[in-house]
């Protein structure tokens, strides 16, 4: 690990850490947990990261760490509903006033994302080994930094359409299956003063995020997520600003 | 009242009616409470109407109401919080399943349009008198039909950005006050199957019901909103299209 | 035929009609041009339809025939260069104006649609008999009226991204093909007061014009394309609405 | 003038630069022009930066000064109809290609953002002095940063709507006039791999590019609309990706 500098971005990877504690077949792939490897990998971009698990105190989701992280990545599965409410109400809070956040895969059905998306978040799905093309249909948007038309991951669980989520702000990616379905894969949205970015890549069993593709995009996404500074909002009551009425 | 035809879009009219019962200020513009003023209107509009509201069994919106219901209009403000939490539900899984959505005025902060949004809803605001003067920002959208560039009410109480909803799909009217803020006063959302609008005029204290714009603009968001009809979408495990994987 | 209502759409089929009198390979799908066989599945939707060709004088696109047109219908390939620039500038008015446009399949290189975009229009294709899939992402939109997830036509010329397109205002269909491909399929745009939708199904070696559901599209598409009526909009110099100044 | 650091980002301000060499009204604002206060606030934030103007050879917008330029400025008024077509298609590419472009004030009606837009970007306008107060609509977004709800103008021309542009794929600020209308002053778009601002103040009569929040957001948008690297797109005629067709 390098030392980032003092102005880097500072990340918290968020991990539910259940699958590689009790899978073998997870294991191999992330044998300290997703949240390591895509540490690592965010560390090596010169971001500030540190790393935080369900099992932690407050899921280590303090209200310190949230306030001292500007970009927040979010990887659950199999234990969504135990992510405590009022936990999710302080990282809503801190979305709305402007970290950033990107949402990996399974968590498309975590309270976070539904809380802030106002729809189900669901889809079809299928553990099949299709390959998996995504397809840029927005080359000029900072996300897809250094791609090409296209990359491709071997292997990965499906999901397909529909996707039951509000029309993207912007849809980066469109994924192609081979058993015949097409997903929107990489979408923005803004909520309050905070950026989303929701990517669909990243099943446990396989080794997605080693991907170098793969891994761009997630640190496009930090980058592209981060705080945009400004003087608070401000709501309620309020005199008039023209003296005439 | 005229009967309506059978064909005719089935609109319930929800609304809170307590500010009707307790302020003469209220009850002079509104004797059989703001939900009557409205399915009045909506009547003419060969519309099929019912209303409901918050002190009646269920709030007035049982399974069988909202089934037979294809577009909701809501009107809510000192009362939100006792809007039950599972009837807030159940209109939620209707809007996503189709049902049309109209939200006015003071139905930015009711639990059902914040929990569709993502976001707080929040504004800024000012009962003086200003003159509101709504200007079309989308003159080829339904919801603008048979307006000019813009129309005025003489009185209302004032919006003022910013106003923390997401960015609407289709932005279709922007509000000018007299005391120096703007509005995003016409806003389209679909969530899930559903289309939503939101219409910023409407303060109870205020005639705002019986101008004739405003009153055009709601009958063609009802028009607008109604549901698409359509196969039932699917969710959940599925087997591959394409048999080569 | 049968006789339309007289408050019927008025629909104007435009067909560039070379590929049909020269190739019989295109006559034995259409043998009295892809105009006739869309006009004919229009009237049976009780649409007013009339068709208007290239080699028409002033390719059949008078001020007349389209002062009396609410949604016009485009198809062109092979000639797109050949249609007057004057013809174009009275389409482009007219759109403006809200006249409905439906541009298909290889007429999104067509001038008018290049035009109304304000990019390229170009992607990448391929004439191999591609399964298509064309998946709905927005279930709740119009022009999916009576559809589920998906229809498929067995044999399609694909095309691929990147579509050099403006984000669709509302993305409708993505393709999926065969070869390894996706395409934004359906989009929807406004310009002026005028509704537009870009579809992409229609290769003139292919029945598919013929597919029942290419045929539910875009009868949808063309009321969904109608015109909003509103009072004309004002430009230029214009006094204050507000004396205070 | 300082020197800019080699990684900067590359700025041309393109200015028509006549009403400064005949008016002294303007003069007194801009002796050397436009262009010339432009270039100078964007120098003092680090970008490396150089001017063209009309009645240079090519306009100053050579093919080599364009591959040299990763965001464009364009203010003109008075002479838009002679920019030459041949420039403009130059310019067109570069933005296709990448290049962003910041439109400022009138330059809504030069022949490149119209060409860009596909509609008229006609609008209601008015020299009279108004107070213009911008009100940020999209405060988490980069164009944004720095400012609170709203900044002011003390003076400036008066633009209202409707503006017959595309419906931004972001609205960043809606101004509010004295006399009554409503701007929506902020729009951003993307055309091909091109991201474009609209930036509403600037008249030439008026210190307009002399406010500091003005130049807050020239230098935020110039920020934002800089080239995303990345391979080229590939159009036209390509091969299956998969085998089984």
């Amino acid at each position: 690990m390098t030392a980032s500098s003092p102005t880097a971005l500072r990340v918290t990877v968020w991990n539910e850490f259940r699958h590689e504690r009790h899978s073998k077949e997870v294991q191999a792939h992330y044998p300290e947990g997703i949240h390591t490897t895509i540490a690592n990998f965010l560390r090596e971009a010169d971001l500030n990261v540190r790393t935080a698990t369900l099992d932690e105190p407050e899921h280590g989701l303090t209200q310190e760490v949230l306030d001292a992280t500007d970009v927040l990545i979010w990887w659950g599965h199999m234990a969504h509903g135990e992510v405590r409410d009022e936990i999710v109400e302080r990282v809503y809070a801190r979305v709305l006033d402007g970290m950033g956040l990107v949402v990996l895969h399974s968590g498309h059905f975590s309270k976070i994302f539904r809380k802030l998306m106002g729809t189900t978040c669901d889809l079809k799905w299928r553990e099949s080994g299709d390959r998996e093309r995504l397809w840029v249909v927005a080359p000029g948007h900072p996300i897809a930094e250094g791609l090409g038309d296209y990359f491709e991951i071997e292997h990965e669980e499906m999901y397909g359409e529909h996707f039951d989520i509000p029309a993207p702000e912007t849809l980066v990616f469109i994924s192609w299956f081979t058993g015949g379905e097409v997903f929107r894969s990489g979408a923005c949205y803004t909520r309050g003063r905070g950026k989303i970015f929701y990517f669909r890549p990243g099943h446990e069993t396989l080794p997605t995020y080693h991907h170098s593709d793969v891994q761009r995009v997630i640190v496009n996404a930090v980058n592209w997520a981060a705080p945009t500074p400004g003087k608070p909002r401000v709501f309620g009551n309020t005199p008039a600003l023209e003296g005439n009425n």
